[in-house]
């Protein structure tokens, strides 16, 4: 089975601000978006589309040895089967099909896949157990 | 620009449980997972995949006419340009290459194209802003 995807948009990274820019013909996809605080930004992790890339299945997170070798699937590391990237952002503003949030960690011109609402009651569990060798960043 | 993805397991729905079964090939990469509470499970909603609607921009969320007419992007509505589909479960059990969640709703049988951990400081919003349709369940 294979599926394919279809890019919505792409990152516009510059200096300090980011802007999401929908393709015009997905524009109309994001009526009533605005009146979330949060959105999920989904994107591709292009420059990694590479079949070695994608057969890594276990790394030292952020490329560091003192931290445990660890599946792909529990970490988030832009190497795995699937490049798929997830942001949790704050939407700043919408502008026909610019949207602007605070700044994403992605390189200027990566693929937008999904936009999704945040909603704290499905997404948010602000006690959920992480193993030490997590820290801000991963 | 188009981008493949290809399935790395599946759900298991049956009962009141829920499976989701890793292929062999992928069971690497669920090293580690075990320290988590929580994990998110990218799936791909595949009985929609099909073009009338994966060209669907706008519906009535839970198709309740009583919703505003919303752009797809500002709902987890199942039909959508690329049918990605995000569940935060908990994480109950790992086992070789089956991890055992609590319920999901999704179909037995449903593609899964990615699996990530939770993790709070980066994914956890409490606060988050929501407008009035958003019930319980979207």
């Amino acid at each position: 089975m294979k599926i394919q995807i279809q890019p919505v948009g792409r990152i516009s990274n510059k200096g300090e601000s980011t802007i999401i820019e929908i393709y015009p013909e997905y524009s109309k996809a994001l009526l009533g978006l605005e009146a979330f605080s949060h959105i999920m930004v989904f994107c591709w992790f292009h420059k990694n589309d590479r079949p070695e890339k994608r057969k890594t299945l276990q790394v030292h997170p952020m490329k560091n040895k003192n931290k445990p070798r660890t599946g792909v699937f529990a970490t988030r590391s832009p190497q795995r089967p699937n490049l798929i990237a997830i942001f949790m952002c704050v939407l700043k503003e919408i502008r026909e099909n610019r949207i602007s949030v605070e700044k994403i960690d992605a390189f200027d011109g990566t693929p937008v896949i999904d936009i999704k609402p945040y909603i704290p009651h499905n997404d948010s569990v602000p006690n959920a157990r992480i193993p030490k060798w997590v820290k801000e960043g991963e």
